[in-house]
C-alpha cells in the first residue's frame, strides 16, 4: 500500500539516482567549487532572475534556514515568523540554540502579512526589546497554501520601509510555482527576496536544498558562514550534480508539476477546491475512528485531533500515482 | 516633583550606602568568597529555610535569569513562560541570545497556570520540536499581581510531574511578600522553587541580586557558569555587604513593607483593591490628554497607549512618601 | 591524469551507488528510523563490541565533531585537543562559534599523550579558567599517523582519573584500522572510547558518517541535539543504506585496505616507512620547483612551505590504482 | 598586616563612596542615560580626544570584553591574542562560551607584535579557517608591562593592513598611562584605536569599566547588544557617578599615579628596573619556602611554582602605602 505520510519517505527520482551513477567515477573539486555546482548556480540564476546572486548547496532545510539567519542577523535582533512557521514549531529550537528570538505573529493561512509585521515593529521599538531583523516566510507554506504576488509584493514594501530582510524557505517551493493557482513566474521571486531556498529535498531528489542570496549584504563571507555551522558538504558536487540534473530541462518543475496533478485528482475526487489547497498537502477532516484506520493503513499524519472528529494531512510526492490515489479514495468512501 | 517613573531611580536606601562605607577600608577575598557573602547567604538560608542552598551574587536582574536558565538547560531545551514575562519582552533576547527558545503561554495576570503548562507539554512530545525543561514565573509579576500559595503548590506539583525545573524572578519579590495579599511565609518560597532570585536593585540597593539554587542538580559548577557569562564580579563583596546589612535584621522587608504602605496609601485614594493590584505598581487608566500630563509631570510611564484613554503605570519606590503621593494624588483630581 | 589531491574527491564507491539504486523506490521512515539505519546499527554494533551504543548518521565531519562536542559539555568546558586537530585548525571555528574552547597541547606526531592532558589539568584548576572536560583524538590523525594499543589504553587511563570523556573523530578510521601498523582490532575502540565517529565520506561514501555513543551519559536526548544544530536528515535512510552496504559483509575494511595496499605500493617506491606514515596520506618533501610541478599535474596539496624545500601531502582513495601511482612515481623520478 | 594580593580586594577610594553618598536622594534616569554619565563621557571625549566616541559603563573587566567581542565579529571570525592575554586564561572561556575562536601568539613580555598577527593572516587564509577579524591586546598587559607609542602605532598599521580592529582591555590602564616610563599621552590611545575600556574596578572603584568605542563601525545598536548580554545596569547612574567623580578633575589618574608611586618605592628596595616592570604588579622570585611565607603573610599569588624558586605576584592598590611596602621589605630581607 503507497504511503502518502510526506514528501521525503522515497529515495530519489531515477533521473537524480541515473545523474549521479553517471559522474561517479568523475574526480571532482571538493567543497561546492566543482563544474556541476557551478552549472547548476547558472541555471538557477538564468531561470529566477538573479544574475549576481550567490548560490549555496546544503543538506537539509533547518540547517539552510539556520546558517542562512544566524548568518544575517545579530543576536539581539529577531525574526518575525508566523506562529506556524517551520522555525517555530519543528526546527527544535534550531534558530533560538544559535542565538536568535523568534517574534511570532498570529498570521492567517499560515502565511505572514504586512499588518502583522507593522505592529511588531510599533511594539519593539527600543532596546529593552528584541530588534526585529527579518521576516521569515514559507512558500509552499507549513499548510500547503501559497502567496500571491499581490502579498509578496506588498511584504516587500514593508520591509524596505522597516529595514527588514524578507528570506523564503522553500522546502516546498517546487510545488509552490507550479501550482495552477500560482499567479508569477520563478524570476518574480528573484526581484522581491532577499534570499531564498529552492527545496531539494521534498521534490524527488536524494538530500539538497539550493540557497540562493540575492541581496549583496548577505553574501559576504558566506562559505565561512556554512562551514562554521559544520554545514559544508566536503563532496558539494553530490548536491550540485542533482540540481544540474533538475535545472538543465526542467526537471524540477516537471517533477513538482506531476506531483501537484495528482494532488489535483485527488482533491477533485473530494471536492476540495485549489484555490484554499493549492499544493500537494491535502488536509480532509474525518471521523476520529476513520481518521485512525487511514493513518494506519496509508501512514498519513495526525494533523489536529479533535474529540469527535480529526484533521489528517495527506501528502502527495513525487512516487505517488494516481492508481496510488484511486486506493486511497476508495478506502475513504 | 517626585518622579514615579519605576523603582530604580534612586540610588540606594540610607543604610545601604552606610553599609558600604563602613567597610570601605577592609581587605576582602575578591570574587564573591568574603566574609559578607557568607554571612548574608546564612541569613538568607535561614529566613528562606533552604539550609542546602548555594548562593550567588549578581549585578542584575536580566542576567540572573540569563546565567541561571543558561546554565540549566540545554539548547534543545525551552523556556515556559507567560507571554507578559520579562524575559520574553524586555530583555532584547537574552535568554534566546544565549541559546533558549521561551515557549510562551498567554497565562492570566500575567501568571503561568498548570494547565498552561500541561499544554505545552502534549503538543511538544518529539524531538522535532524543542523539549521544555523549566518554568519561569515571576513574583510579583510584571503587572504586579503575586501568586497564591495555592497556586505555587500547584506549579510544583505539575512541574514535578512532567520533571521541569521551576524558577522565579524575585526582581520584586521584597515587594510580593510583604503584600497585605501575600498568603505565605519567605520560607514557604525555599519548599517550592528549584531557584529564584531575591532583587536588590528594585528594594534600595544601589545594585545586586541574590540567586538562590535550591536543587543540587543545578548547583553543580555554577561559579563557573557566572564567570563563564562574564557575570562575576571582582568585588563581590560590594553586592555581600549589601545583602547582608539588609538581612541581618529584617531591613530588606522593611523597605519592602514601607514601599507596599505607600502603595497601598495611594490605591485607598484612587478606591483600587489591594486584591487587584496587590504590590508596588499601580496601574490606572485615563484619558489620553491626563495621561501624558501625568507622565510629563511625574515621569509615570506609559503602558497600554489605546484610542482614547492609556493606561500609565505608576511605580512607588523605596523613596517614595505619602506627601510624594498626595501630590499625584492632587493632580489626578 | 589521476588526481592525488584529497579522498573525497570521487563521488562514492560502485556499490554504494548501486545500494542507492536498489532501493531507490522503497518507502522509508523518514529521520533516521528506517530500517536500513537500524540494521547497520547492529553491525556496527557486532564489529565495535557496542551492544549498547546509541548510534546515529550524520552528514559530514565538522558537523559530527560540533553536534557531539555541543552536547557533551557546558560553555564554560573545554576540549582538549592536539594544535594540529581537525577541530582546532581546518573547521573554521564550528567549535568555538557553538560556544566550547578548544585547550590545544602540542602533542607530537598529532597525537595528544597523557602528560599533556596532566599538564592542562594541573594549570586549569579554578573557577577562572575553562574547565577540561572531554579530549579530542583522531584516528588516523590529520598527518596520518595512528594510535596504538597501548597509548589508547594510557590516555582512557588519565581521562578516567580526571573525569574527562575520550571521544575519537574516525574521518578515516577505516585506514587505520586496516593499516599494516595498527595492533588492535574495532572491537577494541568499543573499550575504551566514550564516542567516537566512524566516516563514510573519506572512505567511499557518498556521504555520511556513523556517529558511536558508547557512553550512557552522552546518548541521553541527542536526536534533540542532532536536530536542534540542523544536523537531522530527513531522508537519513540514504546513509544507512550506505552503512548498511558497507558493513553487512566487511565492505567498508575491504575499501580502506584496498586503499591502504595502493598507499603501501607507494611508499614501497619512495622508501618510506610505514612506521612512519602508516595509512593513506602520505608526505614527500621536495624541492620547490618539483613540488610545485607536483601539486599542478597530480592536484597533491602543499603542506608546509619551506625556503628551498617544501612537503605536499599525497592521499591515496578508494579511486587510486597502482598505474595512478605509477605514472606519479615516474614523474617523482 | 596589608594584603598584597591584588588591587581589588579594598571596597573604593574614599572621593569614589563620597560622590556616591552625594547622590544618593536624586532621581535619575536608568539604564545609563542619566546626566552623570554624559557627563563623566564628556570628561572622557576630552581626555582620550575621542569626541565622535560611543561611551558605555559595564560593571566588569570580562563582561566588557566579552560584549564588544562578540558585537564586533561574527561566529566564524576570530580573536587574534597573546598566549597570556586574560580572555585566553583567565574568563572561564567567556570569548568561546559567546562563540568565538581566540588565536594565541606566543608574544613577548605579554604583548602582542606586528609579526605575530602576519604570521597568524598568512596562515588562516581560507573559509575552512578561521577568519581573524580583531586583534586584543591589553595595556598593561597581565605580566605588567605596557606598549610604547611605536609599538601601537606599528600594530595600528599592520591592522590597517588587514583589515582588523585593534581593541585594549584597559582593565589597569591607569596605571599604563602614569607610569614613568609611558611614552604618550591619553589622546594618543584614542587615534590609535578602534575601542578600548577604561577600568575602574582595578582603580579605586567600587566596580564598574567605561568602554569606550571610537570605530563607527562598532557603535551601532550597542545598547542593544550590551542589553543583550545581561550587561545593562539598572542603575547605570551607580557607575556613571563615579566615572564622572574619577574624571572631572583628575582624580582617575591621581589614584593610578600615587599607587604607582608606592610601586617605584618598592621596585627601588628590590633594585627592580622600573623598565622591565613599568606598572604596580611586581613580580619577584624567591626560593619555595620563603615564597610561601610571603604569601601566608601578606596574600601575594604564587604565580609561577618552580622546583626550588618560584615566582609570587606583589600588587600595589590604591590603599597601599609605603609603611605597608616597608613592612614587606623588612620580611623579605
Amino acid at each position: 500500500m503507497y504511503q502518502f505520510t510526506n514528501d521525503y519517505s522515497y529515495l530519489a527520482h531515477p533521473r537524480i539516482i541515473k545523474a549521479l551513477e553517471k559522474y561517479s567515477d568523475e574526480h571532482n573539486i571538493a567543497y561546492g567549487l566543482d563544474k556541476h555546482s557551478f552549472s547548476a548556480s547558472n541555471y538557477i540564476k538564468d531561470i529566477f532572475d538573479v544574475p549576481n546572486a550567490s548560490i549555496h548547496y546544503l543538506a537539509g532545510g533547518t540547517q539552510t534556514n539556520m546558517v542562512l539567519i544566524s548568518s544575517a542577523i545579530k543576536h539581539y535582533e529577531g525574526v518575525i515568523a508566523a506562529n506556524s512557521g517551520h522555525i517555530n514549531v519543528h526546527e527544535t529550537a534550531a534558530i533560538e540554540g544559535s542565538g536568535h528570538k523568534i517574534i511570532t505573529v498570529n498570521g492567517k493561512d499560515g502565511k505572514v502579512y504586512p499588518n502583522d509585521i507593522k505592529e511588531v515593529m510599533e511594539l519593539n521599538n527600543n532596546e529593552h526589546m528584541v530588534k526585529p531583523a527579518l521576516v521569515f516566510i514559507s512558500n509552499s507554506t507549513e499548510i500547503g497554501t501559497i502567496y500571491t504576488r499581490k502579498e509578496l509584493l506588498d511584504l516587500r514594501e514593508v520591509c524596505d520601509e522597516y529595514g527588514l530582510y524578507l528570506y523564503l524557505d522553500g522546502a516546498r517551493l517546487g510545488s509552490a510555482l507550479t501550482s495552477k493557482e500560482c499567479d508569477y513566474e520563478p524570476s518574480f521571486l528573484g526581484h522581491v527576496l532577499d534570499a531564498f531556498y529552492i527545496g531539494g529535498t521534498k521534490n524527488g531528489f536524494l538530500f539538497g536544498e539550493a540557497l540562493v542570496i540575492v541581496n549583496k549584504q548577505l553574501q559576504k563571507d558566506f562559505r565561512y558562514a556554512i562551514k562554521n555551522k559544520g554545514a559544508m558538504l566536503a563532496k558539494g558536487y553530490a548536491v550540485g550534480i542533482q540540481f544540474e540534473e533538475a535545472f538543465k530541462d526542467g526537471l524540477y518543475f516537471d517533477i513538482a508539476k506531476a506531483t501537484n496533478e495528482v494532488a489535483d485528482y485527488l482533491k477533485d475526487k473530494l471536492a476540495i477546491s485549489s484555490k484554499e489547497q493549492p499544493t500537494n498537502q491535502i488536509f480532509i477532516k474525518l471521523d476520529n475512528k476513520k481518521a485512525q484506520e487511514v493513518i494506519n493503513k496509508f501512514g498519513t499524519e495526525m494533523w489536529n485531533k479533535g474529540k469527535n472528529e480529526s484533521e489528517i494531512r495527506i501528502v502527495i510526492s513525487f512516487m505517488t500515482t494516481k492508481k496510488d490515489v484511486d486506493e486511497l479514495i476508495e478506502f475513504l468512501k
